[in-house]
């Protein structure tokens, strides 16, 4: 039988390129304010990971001349099924190049249909902590660092799409992800999709670009082990004098704890925590509908307007 | 290609069935303290089950002579890996009997190495609240309902094994679990390991028995999402005259917060929370050694010595 | 020297008595949704407190044609303090009557200047538990019930007041109580003020009512020893169908994190955590001015608009 | 009237001078692990606050040729207080010297009577934050600056002592502390006692000297808001290679949750949240019997031998 692309041939979300303009500015919030680490530099990229991230890094850091994500990578779980995703991709149009970077093997880089650029690879280079980052705790690939809000690992992006569905569509079939809830309206267009590769409720999230631009960033996320370590986050935000955009609150999708803010480059960060697991190998996606949302958050706050027009790069009239 | 199984080939811990001398004691503690709900039953059985469970129960409490584990449940990822694996088990000397129960579709019923009662299935009936239940969170299988302690789910089962080993390969090579952490003595003998079929870093735990007695249980656990209420589930025992075996604290390997102490039937019981997730489709397991196991529990608890010992049925000599 | 009354001398807050048109409603909420016990009835009340209070009650719940609060008592130091401070206050014109209740000895009744009832007592009966209810933990007036919110104490009561400035300078100068923060607005009006009698920065809060009406109640509140059981009872709240106002969050006055709901009788109540402890004798009031204000509470979230306007009783054109 | 020292006369616990044998690698522990801030040098002192403090300093880090307690500092609340509880000391033996120190005006420095050192002082200096450490947050001293565990504030201390009683009455009589837990054992003698000068319910706590020495101290805490926080500081320990010598668990006495540790020079340290409030002002002390005592900490932890032998100074044969 031929290849299909099931859920979890990718493993998991690998890491994402994030664009700045403030290069200096968007380094010192990550590694002093967010608390990650540096390990790695290359041409105008710096490389960073957060304590408990087993891999190189996972957030590229890449200096330009606006904001936005450059590119999201994720982890496929052979060299096998590399192979035959991204043949399957070719045959069915997603005509990728395999380019190189730090810290991974070859990867296949092509387009989402809203013009995201997507990376495929298997090979990573596992971090190797020297003595200073040993880890006290043997299955953790690092020691616990107590900088700045210092989050666990990468944990999801929030994509922004003129389409919703073609690109739901094309991560669903195209790279095996499962569709875990979805915001439908009553007109029946798709206004939002949750997917994921394992048994986290979600790793990307995508949601109507209502400014009619494309391949825009909503914003990524960090994760805390807990809630508390969010509420923490909001302290050391306020503290340093920088904006919370909405939160600490409760998503009713996903039903994490979230803060949001802006790094100085101008992209959304979100800090969350808790959420729910997905065991059920049936899952079906819940369907949220206009009427749910009018609702707002899960406690009750309504969602505020920046949240639904803000993206980067920033469009002209998208605000 | 001829069937092996793989990892993800069970897609999780179905259901544990416990064994009581005292079930009407039992049934008061997990539902009133504990804070399970019931939803069946049948013969000498009530099922019961978490608020977050999925399925109509994750534990099955069943009237018995002594106390101890029934039979240990996972749920396989469809019906035609339930065939592939099932064919693969009884040509590999694993001769099981399809039996029925509340709940679920047919059940592969063989006994592992160590004479624990394993069953394989995939239909099963997803829990479906009445009013009284439905959650106000659509994304949730019921509403939460803050009684006793209220845990979220059933987490993992810890089995006692006089050979460590032959448990372990049992598990591994006929079911396909991923095995994420050991204990390894000195002079090489299996002493524990930790398998999961999920995200979660374990679902099984198999420990040393100690007595020389076969099959018993160590330890099953509920899920909280965090650690707070795994400390005022510590203040929930004290209030009910429950007497606390060792914890709150935590767990070097797994990583988890930790609770213990004994149902009135004698069955150890486990509230926790927290732990790691394993991301890495090439995780490779973490060995803990003679003397790492010698530095006691993660803050540098000492295991208290009934740990090593006392498991269910309760074994003369044995304690 | 003759009596001054001075921080102190009243000891704390010591019970609210709250009206409400829907009595049975009120009591089924504050029993099985927040979690309060009943410990008496008299006439048209109900008499409840929380496992922590030390006192037979801290609520007394009374059928009324409309939500309000009824009076407000305060525990003096001892009963010398008691005739001098009554004497103080019938000399500077707070001509009160002594009257009795429940679980308390008498009681000097009187109106603040803006219409409010206030008590004050020595003499009080405490909690002594039956066997049901007898604490695990021998500091502790009583065992914790794991039952709806399971609030610990009663914490403070805010007030609305036509003339903020007249009210705190009454409970200033008359009842000794320390002004720790005070809302000062640019014209020099004040429009809300902080007193406290213990190391709390706050037991009584006094808005301004901008309805025109006075004597009328903002909200009272119990308190929980951790932010997590506040988040808990916010799903509690949801779960139980139940709108949340606003909240969880943090306030910047009293640094307290909050949520807010209405009981079914109309009155608005708050669960809350956290805040700070005074302990120099020397603490000066913190201003907050209208810009300060405009700022929302401490992580940024805009105070909602039925918070500035609503109170009970309810006032026609008030809101 | 004469004097007569009552509760509060004494405001609250000012700070503490701690000595230590490796001053450089204790003030390393206390600003980096413990993260404390450095606000003034003097001689063979550094002094110290946590970001809660509202005065110059709570700890005064000392070298010295052994570890141990130097002085013991208490706030009283006015000049006149400081005037009469000074005169009426010296009038029942415990005549004093005035002495001076950087952060506070004139302190009456006497021994206990188990040789500990105690200081009187009422002028102080608040801690005055510049632009780096302004806080965020209007009624805080400080902002917080996540380095380390980051404490709040200075809590209480607990000292050794050859003759708890004649301790317990020095506090209770001549500085007129209130008493809220005892230890009594069977024979009727007094082997601990918990007294405070504030709604905390204590500042101060004196146990059994095993060892036959006098002027020890047990340990000395700073506090955190949260629990979680807590268990933070344990992994922070973990971490940095320092041993946790027992904890985080949970005291019967005080309800407080806690974790101990040595700092470098070898004195015992604790981090600890919660416990309770008292607010009635006619507490009686809690009794603890020696079949109390027998039970361990609140959830059945046995303490552990250190806890009862060590002490600093270290004396020989003592442990």
């Amino acid at each position: 039988m031929s290849y299909q692309p099931s859920f979890q041939d990718i493993a998991h979300l690998g890491h994402i390129e994030i664009l700045t303009p403030h290069p200096e500015a968007s380094l010192d919030f990550f590694t002093n304010i967010i608390g990650l680490h540096e390990s790695g530099r290359q041409g105008d990229s710096v490389y960073l990971r957060a304590w408990g991230d087993y891999q190189r890094y996972s957030l590229k850091l890449t200096a330009s001349a606006q904001a936005g994500v450059g590119h999201i990578a994720f982890r496929v779980k052979s060299a096998s099924v590399l192979q035959q995703m991204t043949d399957y991709l070719a045959q069915h149009g997603y005509i990728g190049t395999w380019v190189d970077d730090l810290g991974h093997g070859p990867a296949y880089r092509m387009a989402s249909p809203d013009g995201h650029w997507i990376e495929l690879y298997y090979e990573t280079e596992k971090f190797a902590p020297g003595p200073d980052l040993a880890p006290g705790f043997k299955n953790q690939p690092q020691r616990y660092i107590p900088r700045g809000m210092a989050p666990k690992r990468l944990d999801h992006i929030n994509i922004l799409a003129k389409d919703v569905k073609a690109s739901r569509q094309f991560f669903h079939d195209m790279l095996g992800m499962r569709i875990t809830e979805q915001i439908i309206f009553d007109d029946g267009s798709e206004r939002g999709a949750w997917l994921t590769n394992t048994a986290k409720s979600y790793e990307l999230a995508i949601t109507q670009d209502q400014s009619g631009a494309n391949g825009r960033l909503h914003h990524f996320t960090y994760y805390m082990d807990t809630r508390e370590e969010v509420l923490r986050a909001a302290d050391i935000l306020i503290e340093s004098g920088v904006n919370i955009e909405t939160g600490p609150h409760k998503h009713n999708i996903g039903q994490s704890f979230f803060l949001y803010f802006l790094e100085p480059g101008g992209n959304r960060c979100e800090i969350a925590s808790g959420g729910y697991f997905i065991l059920d190998p049936d899952w079906k996606p819940i369907i949220w509908t206009q009427a749910d949302r009018a609702k707002g958050q899960a406690w009750g706050l309504q969602t505020i307007a920046s949240f639904h027009t803000y993206g980067t790069p920033v469009v002209a009239g998208g605000k």
